[in-house]
C-alpha cells in the first residue's frame, strides 16, 4: 500500500537470504542418451517406409559427446526420473492430486522457501508478499503464489509472474521496486522450475538441456540488521524473439478444434539464441553497472544463468572486462543443466560464502523472450 | 533501473488513458442454453444405461431464467462463437498460427492497447515497460508481453503476470510501485482475457459465466501534463482458496502418464466463493481508503469487477457505506458477462467520462486465489 501523503523516504532493499533445492533423482548423459537412442531406433524402425519415401524425417541419434560439446552439461537433477527415461512417455510421471493436497509445484517451491526463511530467522507470517517467478505455473488459478502464501502463514499479497529463464531476477526487480516505493518490507521470490515437463525429450537438439530445481530469495527493506547483501540496483530489458518458444497453453484446446493433431513443442534455434543472447545480456548488465557507477574491475564475481558453458564464458568476459575464471564466474551447469530461473540463485548461493563484506557481484539471467535481468549486490 | 545514490524523490503515478475491446461475436443466453441443452440431451441419451445404473451422473438442463437469476448476465461477447455453440466442441475454433504470425492473444491485446496509446497521444516507443496481466497467457515463452512490446515499438522491459480476475489491478499496483520507485515513467498494463478457452461450456454451473474482452491501462509518472487520473493509492491482498480452480497447465502432460484420462476442468463452489469474496473484497478496499484517509462518503463511484450482480450490490454497499445505485457502482455485466480482469477497466472507461475534476473513485477487482486488488483514483 502506498499513498501520496506519506513521508517521501526511500527504503533500500537487501537480499536477506536465499534457498534452493534440487531433487535427488539424477539422470546422467549416458542414461539420457541410452533412452533417447532407444526411442529414436524404435521410431525409425516403425516409420522405415515413410522415412525411405521421404515423408517422415529420420530421428537422428544422440551421444554423450554431442551433449557435452554442445552444452557442458554432464547430468541433471529431475523431479521424476523413470517417466523421462521410459521411451513410451519421455515425460515425468506425476500423479494428479486432489484439491485438498498440496500441489506439486507448491511442494517443490517449499523445499527452497523453508531454508530461505530458516536462514533469515523469519517466520512466514512476517512476509508481506509472495511472488512466484518461474517459467510456468502449473494452473491458471488459484495462483501458486497464493497457495505458498497460505503454506507459510503469510496474510499479505501474492501473484505469479513469468519471464522464462530470467523470471527470478524479474521477481527480484519488482520486489526491489515495491520495497523502495514503500509498498512492502519483506518479499519472498520463489522460482519452482519443473522444466522436465516443458522439455521435449524426443528431440535431439533439446532433449538434454533442462533439469529441475527450485530457488527462493528473501528480499527485505534494510532495517539496519547486519548480514545479507545490499541490492545496489536491479535492471531488466527485453527484445522479442521466436527462436526459443514453448506454445503449451490454455488456447491449445481451441486450436485442436481446428487441427486435432496440434501439439505444441519446444522449438529452439540454438545458434541464433546463442548469438543474440551473448550480445544482449552483457549490455543489460553493463547498463545497470553504468547507472550505479560500478566499474567492471570492481565486480568481484558474476553469477550467471546456466544454459551453455560457452555462453557463460563469453557473457562473463563481456560483463567483467576480463577472462572468465572459475572464481569470477562460477558454473553449476555440469551438475544441474539449465534449471531455468532458479539457476542464477543456486549459482549465487553455492558460490558466495567466501566473499567478504564490501565485495560486489552481479547476478545476470537471460533466456526466452528474450528477457534479461541483472542485479548488483554487495556483501554486508 | 534504480540506484541507492539517486535523488530520493518520489514520482507519483497517474492513469493517463485506458482502452478496451470486446469482440463483435455475441452469444445470448437463449443461444447458449439451446446449445448446452442439446449437448446435455445427447449426453444423457448416449449414457442412458450408465445413468440408470447410477454409474454416470445425468447432465442437468440449463435455462435462461437460471442464468439471469444466478448471475444477471444476459449475453457475452466472444472471440469465436461457432465453436462454443457446436456441441461437438463447446470450445472456440482458433486455428494454430505459425511463429511468423502475430499470436492470437497478442492480437487480441493490441485491440485495447492501440486506443489507449492513441488517447494519450503516445507512440509505443515512449513506453518503458509492458505488463501483460491476465488470467492466463497462451504460451510458456516467449512472454506475450515481450511480443506486445515489440509490436508497439518499445525497447524497455516486459513480463507476464497472473492473478485471475484481479490481474489488471495487480498490474496497476506493480506499475504504481515501479513509477514511485523511479524504475519507470510509462508502463502499459494489458489484460487480454480469452476466458471462453478456459471455461467448460459443458458444465451447467459455469457454462454461462465468462465472456472475452481485452483492456489496457497506461500508467505514467506525473509530469504535470493535465488530464488523466491521479493514482491516490493501490493495494492488493490474497487469501488462498480452492473454491474456484482451473488446473489446466504445463504439468498435465506428466499427469496423463499416470492417468491418461486426466482432464483438468473449471471447478467452482459458487456459494462459497460468493460468501468469501463478499466478505473479503470490501475489507481490502476499505484498508486502502483508511490508509490514504479517504472517507466512504468522499468516494463518488466504485468500479467493481463484474461476476455476479448480487455480488456487485453487496460489495458496493460495503465499500461505499450506502446503497448501491447505477450511478455510484455501475454494472456492465448484462452485456459482457465476467471478462476476468479486463472487466474493471471496461467498467471504468464506460462509466467515468461524466465525472468532474477532483472527484474520486475506487476500482476494486476480486477473483480466484482469492486475490483482491483496489485502486483509489481522482480525476485531474
Amino acid at each position: 500500500m502506498d499513498s501520496r501523503d506519506e513521508a517521501e523516504t526511500v527504503q533500500t532493499s537487501i537480499i536477506r537470504s536465499t534457498g534452493f533445492w534440487a531433487p535427488p533423482d539424477v539422470i546422467t548423459n549416458a542414461e539420457l542418451v541410452a533412452s533417447y537412442n532407444a526411442y529414436a531406433k524404435r521410431f525409425n524402425e516403425e516409420h522405415a517406409d515413410a522415412i525411405a519415401a521421404g515423408d517422415v524425417p529420420e530421428v537422428p541419434f544422440s551421444s554423450t559427446d554431442f551433449i557435452a560439446n554442445a552444452s557442458g552439461i554432464e547430468r541433471r537433477h529431475v523431479l521424476e526420473k523413470s517417466g523421462i527415461l521410459d521411451i513410451d512417455h519421455l515425460v515425468p510421471r506425476i500423479p494428479p492430486r486432489g484439491f485438498d493436497d498440496i500441489s506439486v509445484q507448491a511442494e517443490f517451491a517449499m523445499r527452497a522457501v523453508k531454508p530461505a526463511l530458516e536462514k533469515a530467522g523469519r517466520d512466514g507470517s512476517e512476509i508481506d508478499g509472495v511472488i512466484v517467478a518461474s517459467s510456468a505455473q502449473q494452473r491458471n488459478f488459484p495462483g501458486l503464489s497464493c497457495e505458498i502464501q497460505n503454506l507459510i502463514g503469510a496474510t499479505g499479497w501474492s501473484f505469479d509472474l513469468t519471464m522464462a529463464c530470467a523470471s527470478a531476477l524479474y521477481g527480484l526487480n519488482i520486489a526491489n521496486a515495491m520495497i523502495r516505493s514503500g509498498q512492502a518490507k519483506r518479499i519472498l521470490v520463489c522460482s519452482p522450475e519443473i522444466m522436465t515437463c516443458i522439455n521435449v525429450h524426443s528431440r535431439r537438439d533439446v532433449h538434454f538441456i533442462f533439469g529441475d530445481a527450485a530457488s527462493a530469495i528473501l528480499v527485505e527493506a534494510d532495517d539496519g540488521t547486519p548480514g545479507g547483501w545490499d541490492v545496489l540496483g536491479t535492471h531488466t530489458q527485453n527484445k522479442f524473439s521466436n527462436h526459443l518458444r514453448s506454445d503449451y497453453g490454455f488456447i491449445n484446446i481451441a486450436e485442436r478444434t481446428v487441427d486435432p493433431d496440434y501439439t505444441p513443442g519446444l522449438d529452439q534455434d540454438g545458434h541464433k539464441v546463442f548469438k543474440d543472447v551473448v550480445s544482449f545480456a552483457p549490455v543489460v548488465a553493463r547498463d545497470l553497472m553504468a547507472q550505479i557507477g560500478l566499474e567492471p574491475e570492481a565486480v568481484h564475481r558474476a553469477w550467471l544463468h546456466q544454459a551453455n558453458i560457452r555462453m557463460v564464458d563469453m557473457i562473463a568476459k563481456r560483463i567483467l572486462g576480463r577472462d572468465r575464471t572459475l572464481e569470477n564466474a562460477p558454473s553449476i551447469l555440469e551438475e544441474y543443466g539449465n534449471t531455468s530461473s532458479s539457476s542464477v540463485v543456486m549459482n549465487f548461493e553455492k558460490n558466495s560464502e567466501d566473499m567478504k563484506p564490501g565485495e560486489t557481484g552481479i547476478m545476470c539471467a537471460y533466456g526466452a523472450g528474450y528477457g534479461v535481468g541483472a542485479a548488483a549486490i554487495r556483501k554486508r
